[in-house]
Formats: C-alpha cells, sequence, structure tokens
C-alpha cells in the first residue's frame, strides 16, 4: 500500500520557485516594521548582554562552586590547581564582558548618567569571584538541609548531582550578588534559566537565609522582596508572593516590600500561597499544605487548612457513563 | 584510605566481553518487537517532521520578531537588510520543509486524500513569514502589557531577554497560524517545545487577544478551545480547562468546545482553576486565587474563594517529635 | 543622540589590567575551601558520573524505543538492522561505563564492600537492553491510554512526537530498571532530567503499572515508595507524596512504605494531593480536582471537593481603583 500511495503522490518538488520569490516583500514588511514607533526592536552597534553566554557563565560557575561534580575530566590533587585557575582566568574575563555589556545597554538605550561601565564590570566580577568560598560554604549548608529532611536523598552526592532544588539555590545565590550591585538584565537572566530548568522562580532580589532546602520545587515563586531566614524547608508549588494589585501597579510599587518575610526555622508545605510585604511568619512555625495566607503567623505555631469537605459517591465509573462531578 | 581502597578494588577491565556477545541476540529481539501488531515504530524512508528542526525553527524565528536581541552579533543600521534577508531566505524554505514532511508523513502513514503539500507547504510558510509585521505589533502590545503590571519588571527589554510569558505567548501566536492552517504534528512541537521551557502549556488551538500577559507561568494549561479577549493578564498554575470526560472522551468530543471564554480586560490571580465549554468569564471581572469555578461570571464581577478556615496550634516544632497535621 | 551619548562614553578598555591581577589570590582561596571540613567536592582521579552523558544515554534510548520517530534520517526496511545494531552495540558500552562510574563512586566514596562493578555495570546494561522489546510493549499501551482519554490528541504519533507525559513515563520505566537493580546515582539524574524538560518528578523507585497516563503535567509528584496499578490517569499539579515528617526524618523514614497505592482504573484530576503510606484509593474510583486526601478511598468511588464558598461582588475593576480581596 505504501509504494502504491507513493506512485499517487503529487508532489511536485519545483512548487518553491514562485514561493520564495515573495521573500524580498517580506523582508522588508519586516524592516519596515522595525521602525514603527512602539515597536521592539534592538538595532545598533552596541553589544548587549548575550543569554547564551550567560548561561554558559552560570554552567562553568556551577563547576567552580562545585568542584568536580560536573566536569568531564576528572579534577585531581595534581590538576586542582591548574584547573581552577585556568576556570578562574577565563570566567573572569566573560563575566566581566557581559556586565559590561549590560551596563552600555541600560545607560544608552536609557540615556542614564555615565556608569563608569568597563571599571564597574571588573569591579562586580571582582566582587562575585571573591564570594565564592563563601558561596561554597554557604551551599554546603544548603545541600546539608536537602539532605537531613529528605528520606529519598540517599547522599550528598545525588543532591549535589541531581536536585533541581540546589541548583535553583546556587543560581539564586550568585544572582543575588549582581543585583545588589544593580547590574542590569543578567540577574534575572540566570534566574528565569534557574526557573526553566527547575521550574522554581525566585527573584534575584529575594534575600534568603543558610540551610535553605526546596524539595521537588516545580511551582515555587519567591518574589523580589522576600526576606527568608535560617533553615527553612519549602515544598513544590509555594508561592511567596504580592497582594492583588492596582491596574497601575507596575510603576507604584517598584521597590517597596511587596513579599512576606519568613523567619528562621519555617516549614512551608506543598501548594500553600503567603502573600503581603507585611505578612510574617514566625520562628519555629509550621504551614500545612494548601494553605492560603495573607496574614501573619507568631512563632512557634502551626497553622494547617481544615480539611475541605469531600463528597463521596459511588459508583463513579461502573456504568461507564459521563460523569460531572466538578 | 584511598590509595589502600584501589588497591583492595577487584574491577577487572576484561568483563565486558562475554556481556558483548548478546549484542546480536538483543538486536534480533528488538527488531521483532519493531513487527508486532500495535507496536510504535517510524520505518519507512519517507522524511518525518525533525523536531530537532522544529525547535531550531522557533529559535530563528524568535530572533526574526524581535530583531538584535537574541543574536550573538549586533544588528545595526548597515546591516539589518541583509541579515533579516539572509535570515528569512534560509527559514523559510527550512519551515516550508517541516511542514512539507509533516503533511506527507500524514498522508502516507493514515492513507489520507492527496494534501499536495508541496504547495501547500510553501503557502503556509508564506503566510507565516507575512504575518511577521502583525505578530511583532501584537506582540509588541504584550510586552507592554507584562510590564504595566509588573512592579518586579524593570524594562520592557528585561522582558523581553528574560521572561517566559512573554516566550511562551510568542510560540503560541506563531503555532497558532499554523494551527489554523492544518499543519500536522509542529504547532504541537512548537507549544510543547515552549511548555518544556517555561512550564506554561498553551495548546496550540488556543484564541488569545492582545495585550495578553502570564506572570511567573509555572503550571499554567490553556485548553484547545479556549477563547481569550484583549488585555487578559494570568498568573501562575491557572488552568483554563476542559470539565470531566466520560471514559471515551478521547473520540466523542474532539473538536467540540470544551474550555471557557474569557472576555476583555480579566485577571485571574494564581492557583484558579477555570472549567468548561459554556463558561464565560464576563468583561473587566477579577477571579482571584486558587478559585475552582464551572459557572459563567457576569461582567465586571469580582469572585473570591472564602479564605479556608485555618487551625492553629502552639508549639508546632518545639518537642522536636513526629507531628501529623495533614 | 545615539552618537552624543557614544562620544560621551567615558568607559575604558585598559580598565581590566588592575582587577586580573587579583586572579591568582581568588584561585588559591577557592582552592583553600576546597580543603575545609564539611566542603562538597570532588576532588580524586576516579571517574564519576557524567550527568552529560547520561543525558545522551536517555535520549539515544528513547529512539531505540520508538524507533525512527526521532532521527534525522530515516529508518527503513533495509537499513533497520543496521542502524539498530550499530545503536546497541555503541550504547551498550556507554551505559555499561556510566554505570561502573556510579558504582566505583559510591564504592570508593563511602567506603563500601566491593560491589564488583565492572562485572556488575555489564550485567545491569544487559538487563536494560534485553528489557527494551517488553517496555517498547508498556509503552504502546501507554501511548494508546493517552490517546484514548484526550480529546485534543489527534494521532498516536502527535503524542510519541510531544506528549510530556509520555517523555517522563518513558524515562521512568528505564530509570525503574536501574533503581531496581540498585545503581546509584544514574537513575536519579535520569529521572531528574526528565523533571526538567517536563515538570513532572516520578522518583526511580515509583512502581507503575502499563496504561499510564499523565496529561499536561506540569507539577505532577510521584513518590519513592508509590505503587500504581493499571489503567490509571492523572493530571497535572496531582502529588502522590509523603505524610508530614519529623525533623530527622530524612534518616529514620528512608526505604519505608512512605507514599499512597493508587489501584487499577482510578482517575485523578488536577491539582489533588493523596498523601501516605497506607493511603488507598481503590479500583476505579475518581478522585476529582484539586482534592486533599490522607485517608484510603474504597473501590468505585468518587470524591469530590464540596465546592469552596464563593464570594461575588460587583464592580471589580471600574473605578481603577486599589482592591484588595485576599
Amino acid at each position: 500500500m505504501l509504494l502504491d500511495k507513493e506512485k499517487r503522490c503529487k508532489s511536485e518538488p519545483g512548487a518553491s520557485l514562485g514561493y520564495r520569490e515573495e521573500i524580498p516583500e517580506i523582508t522588508e514588511a519586516i524592516i519596515r516594521s522595525c521602525e514603527e514607533p512602539g515597536s521592539f526592536t534592538h538595532i545598533n552597534h552596541e553589544p548587549i548582554p548575550s543569554r547564551q553566554e550567560v548561561v554558559s557563565i552560570v554552567h562553568a560557575l556551577q563547576k567552580l562552586i562545585f568542584p568536580g561534580y560536573f566536569s568531564r575530566e576528572s579534577l585531581d590533587a595534581t590538576n586542582l590547581r591548574y584547573k581552577i585557575g585556568h576556570s578562574v582566568s577565563r570566567l573572569f574575563d566573560t563575566m566581566a564582558q557581559q556586565i559590561i555589556h549590560s551596563l552600555r545597554h541600560d545607560c544608552f538605550r536609557y540615556d542614564k548618567p555615565c556608569s563608569h561601565c568597563s571599571d564597574q564590570g571588573y569591579e562586580t566580577a571582582t566582587k562575585l569571584f571573591r564570594a565564592i568560598p563563601d558561596l561554597r560554604r554557604i551551599l554546603a549548608t544548603d545541600v546539608s538541609a536537602a539532605y537531613d529532611g529528605d528520606p529519598a536523598a540517599s547522599s550528598h552526592d545525588e543532591i549535589i548531582f541531581s536536585y533541581p532544588g540546589i541548583f535553583a539555590i546556587a543560581v539564586h545565590r550568585v544572582a543575588n550578588i549582581l543585583y545588589k550591585d544593580e547590574v542590569p538584565f543578567i540577574p534575572r537572566i540566570m534566574s528565569e534559566y534557574a526557573h526553566s530548568v527547575t521550574g522554581i522562580d525566585i527573584h534575584p532580589g529575594a534575600t534568603i537565609g543558610e540551610r535553605f532546602a526546596i524539595d521537588h520545587g516545580t511551582g515555587v515563586v519567591i518574589g523580589e522582596t522576600t526576606r527568608i531566614g535560617n533553615n527553612v524547608r519549602i515544598y513544590q508549588g509555594v508561592t511567596l508572593g504580592a497582594l492583588s494589585l492596582p491596574p497601575d501597579a507596575g510603576n507604584r510599587l517598584k521597590g517597596k516590600k511587596r513579599h512576606p518575610t519568613i523567619e528562621d526555622d519555617v516549614i512551608i508545605y506543598s501548594g500553600t500561597t503567603i502573600l503581603g510585604g507585611d505578612t510574617v511568619i514566625g520562628t519555629r512555625s509550621v504551614i500545612g499544605g494548601n494553605v492560603w495566607l495573607t496574614e501573619s503567623v507568631p512563632p512557634d505555631t502551626l497553622v494547617v487548612m481544615e480539611a475541605p469537605k469531600l463528597s463521596y459517591r459511588a459508583s463513579a465509573q461502573k456504568g461507564k457513563t459521563s460523569h460531572d462531578f466538578t
């Protein structure tokens, strides 16, 4: 049958010719659309930050922060100094260049006062690389916290190799350093890359203490002005967000504290939403799953949703007829 | 200790030999399994659509739609015409070829009447490329809407560089053009690629107006027959879905309106589920977070869930004993 | 204005020199941090499992399991035997090597008794490849189940090409074979890769029957000791998880049955959470959306959440003033 079908196939390979003649017109129409007011383009010869480069930087930093885990060649006592040195040396320039591109782009695009981008780029890159030993120490506390609270974790190495929560937190701790130095674009490109890989959306502005663990993680949202203390553990689908906004909120609320404060030793179970800049979850409190909270909770409190009433009916699928139970 | 351990290591590099002898038998067993009825294979010499090519097309179109943002080399007034022209010319053929492969595959596989795939492929590709200026205009409204409603957005450029919502909507607007031209496979490969990158699952059949904004986005599901007006804003975890289905629904309901209609200027907050083909959310209404809706809402209405009762108890973790609060 | 701005730009390209002098000090600080107790590094010359290799293996296995769907070159009756044979032969060694690396790493790192890693690696790889015909048969039932329950699916091929649920289940069925053979790291790297691509988080230890369908899938979590029967269908955001844990749970509960049992022919709608190792959902039962369940359900039962009370108010956005409804 297939051969028969093939014989009957009327497709003609020459069909493209007529259509290709439209390419110049199509091209001109796209170019004209770039000149329209309110259209978004990026047409000037200043270099811009490159998403692709920033993603490479994220993975190179991951290798520096967890030496030996993510390299194809093994790292040992004899080559450690050379490999780390080579890696720092190369990454340092790439990182500085991307920061400079971001600052220059911002400066030219929005006609800002001179940011002394060249100096600032190297200054911030230096600050970031100097912070690596401390980042390593803090991330070791995060790995330990992930292990201590998860019966499914079989070793610390398994967590570093494969847990999305650790990747998201590592990227956040890097992005937050750049955010605090007011680098445009790059912190958010980094955090949205981690969001894409993990489903965990942490705004680079969020302040997060040590021993922070996120289990499973898909659907987690942590807003820009959130403050999280030490030894906090959250599960998939937890939102730490802002209250509903007036229609012009985009402009009016920029920079204000809009997201909650979570004190030390708090656990928040899956699917829970906590909203508002004045909302404080007191130390050692536990918030159960699926809770919707817009007010503060004192320390040492357990908050759970009263189980919603369930309705049980027989014979759900027996008759194989349509059922509408929603 | 490590060296000692190494000395004790009994691993023998020659172990593979005996096992490799099984390769022919393993190969034959896989080949036999390809001949079984009901088994899924794709063994004939007709080309099939390539997921990898379709993903490349998505990124190439992203560069055409937002010129200068995602290229490594900068775009300026002197090279704009050449770069856009070169890009259109190359993409045009790739796009047409993939459409032709999809149509031929469908035609041969399901013994359909001749789809004149060669002509149809170039016809649809032409339609798509001609639509780019209009896509650019509509996506500019989406970018503006994202900016206007989000205090965490620091510039329009940041949104284009990094917001998953904009990527998902851009891919949807392209996939929807191919869906309406009844191109098999490709629209869904595109939308599932965007789903994979963003956690936002928009069926290519959904009809979506201008100034559409999705914030955070992970877990959003928008079904095939959903209709969304202009200036609608939704948050993470919103489902616009179908009511529960009878067991044989797969066949019986294909093509029917199964998903809701959202009129202009509606806002839907995080975690809300709206179901059913007859459900209409009236213009300017606001649906709060975590709402479960299966009926229509008139215009200018605010619908919120009555806060579920919370139970507060002291000393959640003080004694460090097991607690069961679920 | 742009040119003017450029003229005023004070950025100096020589700025890097002073900063680069700090590279040796930065390098030494990172190396010192690798020697600190409690720090995580992987510095010895034993090879470790490579995440990148494991991801390549996943995609190569996908091509073997669904022949012809994911290759650039087409597969036909004349080249099938050579291509499958070549692919098995190459993959066999790569898979065995990665298993050997994982076993050796585990053995050296945690000073375990000899695992006879070389033999064990080839033994397990052989077992996995021998299982492919059966995996193909079971995955064909999964594809059919996905098609039968989804009015938006236009063909079985579309499901194989693009549905995240099928990818996640295919990867799970492979990872589960390695998990049952107690291969360290690799099963979890595979399942977390699928999680990253699909938003569906299935622990490799979960036991899952035939005709398993996951629709949309983002946010699904299926825990390590879950047991799922045949012909079960679940939707996005469903968690099959553990009850809340005491603080030292990580160690105490390892290996215990902590996650629910779902019997044959059950459907679980979106956003539902089912928790606990003793919780059993009886055969043919249907669990509605957004349900929170911590107890067993008898067979043939329909469980739905009583719709939470909604509050309707007029004029949500009319006055364009701030509204706080949370």
